[in-house]
């Protein structure tokens, strides 16, 4: 068994990239992502399933058809299944992201922003 | 829906007895849990799931029957289902505990350091 303890700040180094989500553990059948924003991402939901958003360091805006909400440092927020959001960083921030195995980070959307699923670091 | 982001610190705050996690949010049918730990806890396991500690503030040692694993302050750690463990911290260690509903905080050992569930903060 692995007795080693997870670094956020030592995952997050190895992630040079943004939208770009990297799994660092699981939990049954839920990962555990590390990724880095910046900028505007596009509207989605994902109509399977709520997704966590952790932020590690930095701010967050996450947009709602009729509603927002602001994360900074050591704050949580659950996005409901099926609900549209778009996530929006100014500058760029850290997050830890808890979802299913197998969902898309575009949910059905698709298109050139979908990440490449199950990568590790 | 609920636009406010929920704040680790703020929360904690609300939190005056060790060792009895209060659920903070839900994602599908997995439970968020903030909970302060200070001193030894019992051996247990949780023979259906998987475990989930963030350490959110403080030092936190987790024992196995052949192993430990040390956790600080921005790192994490998944417990195997089945896996005997037991907590401890020398001083005060603010956790977050991702674990499905209804599971206990001792496992099937019971005995009275089992915490009441779904205590809400």
């Amino acid at each position: 068994m692995n007795s080693e303890a997870i670094n956020f700040k030592d995952k997050l180094s190895l992630i040079n990239e943004h939208w770009s989500p990297k799994v660092i553990t699981e939990m049954n059948d839920y990962q555990f992502k590390l990724v880095k924003f910046e900028g505007d991402f596009i509207w989605h939901d994902h109509p399977e399933t709520d997704e966590t958003f952790i932020v590690i360091e930095g701010d967050l805006r996450i947009d709602f058809r009729d509603s927002l909400v602001h994360l900074s440092t050591g704050e949580m927020y659950v996005i409901p299944k099926g609900v549209e959001h778009k996530p929006f960083a100014e500058n760029e921030v850290q997050i830890l992201l808890i979802v299913p195995k197998g969902i898309k980070n575009t949910g059905h959307e698709g298109g050139k922003r979908t990440a490449e699923n199950d990568v590790w670091i």
